[in-house]
């Protein structure tokens, strides 16, 4: 039977990761291709329970390692019930934020560092990377314009400018470290974004 | 100002360790000593909240590497919240747990393996280690009937025999690992393992 494919989107708040995943998987479903969409923790009940102890306003006490371990809990169990199945049953699975995300928020906003995030992540990870990893790039000022028009805030969403410069700056030093990222201009109109998105997961595909 | 001591006291389920605390921790009181006596979660609402997560009877589907990271998420909180805070201000923490069960559990029990298990302890400790950690020593069976003993049972204190015969090996490989381990014979009368544990807590006090 055919191995499926794992492909991770990842890119800032405000850079369109559901807006263009939700496009490209229809054209893939219409092209005959088994998809699953999801993002973490992605409907799998024990990743919810953590994410809402991440989430929970109420938890200003909690301090990042914590989070940073959290995220990583939440990441294996949402790769133990679904991402690994799907690939295993030949699906090609479409994942919104993985490590990278955790390298940019905890490694570098929350001032741990990239190495020590790495290394819980590979715990939880245990083997199972993304085939292609797929950054979907804004400026700053565009994801945060972006961000800015929604109305429901959670935790994270309510942090200061300066996290969300941060996060940026994190994405940067990711896209210096990991050369094999593919890379999306993500501030053109959505069709081109979708277009060369969809590309890259057809070459990943065809390989 | 005096810096305060951090002292563990661990051992297998039916070791007597809250017994054994609660009367030493008494003593101390009795002596003049500020002491905190704890266990994770210890109280720590955060902690409590990703206790409940792990303990939860529903979450039969949860993956041992997502139990060993919820537990570093939890050790982290109450070390942040709890500990530290309390050892800097002079004070005697006494703790019930820390590495050692995480080793003996989702290390040896779990089948992760040792080397994995204080990779992510590392980044949740961050340095905090105990001043000394206190072993209550007891073999399978004696322990295994106090349990059996016991009304409420969660979703650990069900697990099989052989579950807990792993913890029990995994203890012993422990304590082969951990040479500087203090060690108290915990199957004699409770006076005589009150009055060992409480000596080696003295002895660390005027170190």
């Amino acid at each position: 039977m055919k191995k499926g494919l794992f492909i991770v989107l990842e890119g800032p708040d405000g850079s369109g990761k559901t807006t263009v995943a939700d496009i490209v998987c229809d054209r893939l479903c219409e092209k005959g291709y088994e998809i699953v969409h999801t993002r973490e923790p992605g409907g799998i009940d024990i990743a919810e329970q953590i994410r809402s102890v991440i989430l929970n306003p109420d938890n200003t006490a909690m301090d990042a390692r914590t989070e940073a371990l959290l995220y990583a809990a939440s990441r294996r169990q949402h790769l133990v019930e679904k991402v690994i199945p799907a690939v295993s049953s030949g699906k090609i699975v479409i994942c919104e934020r993985f490590l990278y995300s955790s390298l940019a928020y905890q490694g570098k906003a929350r001032g741990i560092g990239f190495d020590p995030i790495i290394s819980i992540n590979e715990f939880a990870i245990n083997g199972t990377y993304p085939d292609v990893t797929i950054f979907l790039d804004v400026d700053e000022e565009t994801g945060q314009k972006r961000i800015n028009s929604r109305t429901s805030k959670d935790r994270l969403d309510a942090e200061s400018v300066n996290f969300h410069r941060l996060v940026n700056e994190g994405y940067r030093e990711v896209l210096d470290r990991f050369k094999e990222t593919k890379i999306v201009d993500a501030t053109r109109d959505l069709d081109t974004v979708v277009s060369d998105t969809l590309k890259l997961i057809l070459d990943s595909i065809n390989d």
